[in-house]
């Protein structure tokens, strides 16, 4: 088959080919009329998708990027810092406060359970001289496939004052995400997730309260110096030249996602999401996420029994060209992962666990083929 | 005209549209065989434009990321460097070594100058214990359009010990820069600039020197980490989620460099460059940069006297579809410049010559506006 593949990673994910090719535009001046204009509609734009009224800005780079720019806009060296991880992206976060000077606390949680809200509210309640300076969490932890409960536990963090800083990278677009309800005070998402465009850009937004601690703030910084940032919106430019193809992208999955609305894009994002779990559980197969905060992101399985992950993955991409993820670290060999996010519908999940189906019935699992389909069309149907 | 242009500003360049449809390709794993290839293909090809057998990292960021990925790799707080600036992104390196707490002593040159490798080799004599840690240079100052003798000051900085950090953004492809044999130690260029491809890249090279001197580092990195980038490339990976559009582009554009030639390429850049500043002169008005170290990427001219350079560009873009640069900083408003470099051709420098012989007519300077374009095909043609 050549080319075609379903890519069904945790991101980079399948971009539309409308999107694709507003990135083959003529290049133009980033300092100029047009350049200004593109910048400004995504930048709004992306304020409607993270449901916040606050500062938003458009870096080139990485999700990670976008993360570095939360920790070194908000924090000094030798802030406390407390780190609560449910995986291998929150860890990394917590790498970060650390590589820059931070004192992190770690508050571990078991891989494929969420966060914990009331020991949370519990660390915070004995901090009572206010020594923690700020929350550092994952809204969709992408190595695991669960997703922490914001909507509880940003207004314990407010309650105590410290700045809630979240990596929203596989979250945004794929989940309701409410910045400013949830009081979150510095969400980071990453293009190449649901938004549907290709990687390279990340977005940062930051409220009033964190726009304050940035004055404040004493780490280094001067690529993701968010204070130049700023500075330069306010002329519709970026301080450093952004990366344009994506920029134009942008703007295209804005409309797309307008067009189909964020509430409805949640509820399908949802309903692939239960269908995947329905189709994998009917092979048999085990599901590493405690369902109560399973993703609607993305699935992570656990291998049967007998197979290896590597082959696994490396049959469905080779014979039947669907591409799927493995585990990272300690789960690298223990499972392997469904992206269902950004530009996916009723077909690919269908197509998916069809072939997967195929694909451990090939492996000596013994498993009617079948199964998993049959269980998501009627999940689709139910 | 519509979105007719002729893009001659020093980056983003104008993108061939081979290469545009390049980066429109369906998205792919990146830590998948596919991307694997593309990268280390890249990564091989730009080696041979570095002219250099050491280490290259594709990082995703514009140029100024690549500068600070060469800042926070290599150097310690308080150690001491040598900035040599001959403007606005001589300027910005030191202000990334400053920011990340190196004790900067800047050597200025007055804009529109080259730096004096006899003043640098005079100071490096007197630090007789050998203080200064490295030196900061520009190979090609954008701003102004003076090109820096790499050849002769490499050697000069090699004898005293100090690294040599190099900015190359504008200058690699457009100009010859033997990155090994002119004894640099770390040199970065941009993917925006002659490369012929959108922003969205970086790429840094290290020798051994500057490998070993990474080991002893101590100024905080993550997301520039180049020892990350150096483990991950072993895959054929990269630390982050890298802009994989623009890594397909990298592809396609050095296959056309190769089939040009460097040699032929940067002749071809020569000889437009020469074009522009006859054509230039022709037309009654100065160079900023003294001939003697006149850049062949981006030509920096003097306004003429009761011409606003606002109201020049303007003009140039909005009735001819010329898009022209302004100046920077303190010569914002006394100098336009313009790009060529990249994707450009005989064509370009013709049209753009001969229209802005017509407004500056239109602007009410007394001037032949067939003197430009005149000049312009006889230096072609000489």
């Amino acid at each position: 088959m050549g080319e075609k593949q379903l890519l069904m990673i945790p991101g980079p994910t399948a971009v539309p080919q409308s999107i694709l090719l507003a990135g083959a535009r003529p290049m133009i001046n980033h300092r100029g009329p047009e350049f200004k204009a593109a910048l400004e509609e995504c930048t709004e734009g992306l304020k409607r998708v993270f449901q916040t009224s606050h500062d938003m800005y458009i870096l080139t780079a990485s999700g990670t990027g976008g993360l570095e720019a939360a920790v070194v806009n908000m924090l000094s060296p030798g802030d406390l810092v407390l780190s609560v991880s449910i995986g291998v992206f929150g860890d990394r976060f917590a790498d970060i406060a650390e590589t820059y000077g931070a004192r992190v606390e770690k508050m571990d949680v078991e891989m494929g359970q969420a966060a914990d809200a009331e020991r949370i509210r519990a660390r915070l309640a004995e901090d009572d001289r206010r020594e923690i300076r700020a929350v550092l969490m994952t809204q969709n932890e992408t190595s695991t496939g669960v997703t922490n409960d914001l909507a509880t536990i940003g207004p314990i963090v407010r309650e105590h004052g410290a700045l809630l800083l979240v990596d929203g990278i596989s979250s945004l677009v794929a989940m309701d995400c409410q910045m400013d309800a949830w009081q979150m005070d510095v969400l980071v998402a990453g293009s190449q997730k649901a938004f549907m465009i290709p990687p390279g850009l990340c977005f940062v937004a930051i409220n009033d309260r964190a726009a304050a601690a940035m004055e404040q703030a004493k780490m280094p910084t001067f690529y993701f110096d968010l204070r130049k940032a700023q500075s330069y919106l306010k002329q519709g430019q970026t301080p450093w030249t952004p990366a344009v193809p994506q920029v134009f992208q942008l703007q295209a999955a804005l409309k797309l996602l307008e067009k189909e609305g964020l509430k409805e894009c949640f509820a399908r994002h949802a309903r692939l999401a239960k269908a995947t779990r329905e189709g994998v559980k009917a092979l048999g197969l085990k599901l590493l996420a405690d369902e109560a905060c399973a993703s609607n992101a993305v699935t992570a399985v656990r291998r049967p029994e007998g197979v290896a992950v590597a082959d696994l993955r490396k049959l469905m991409t080779e014979k039947y060209g669907v591409v799927l993820a493995g585990g990272q670290r300690s789960l690298k060999d223990e499972i392997f992962r469904i992206g269902h996010l950004g530009y996916v519908g009723e077909a690919d999940i269908i197509a998916t666990l069809g072939l997967l189906g195929l694909g451990l019935k090939e492996l000596g699992v013994g498993v009617d083929p079948a199964a998993g389909v049959q269980a998501a069309v009627n999940s689709l149907g139910g």
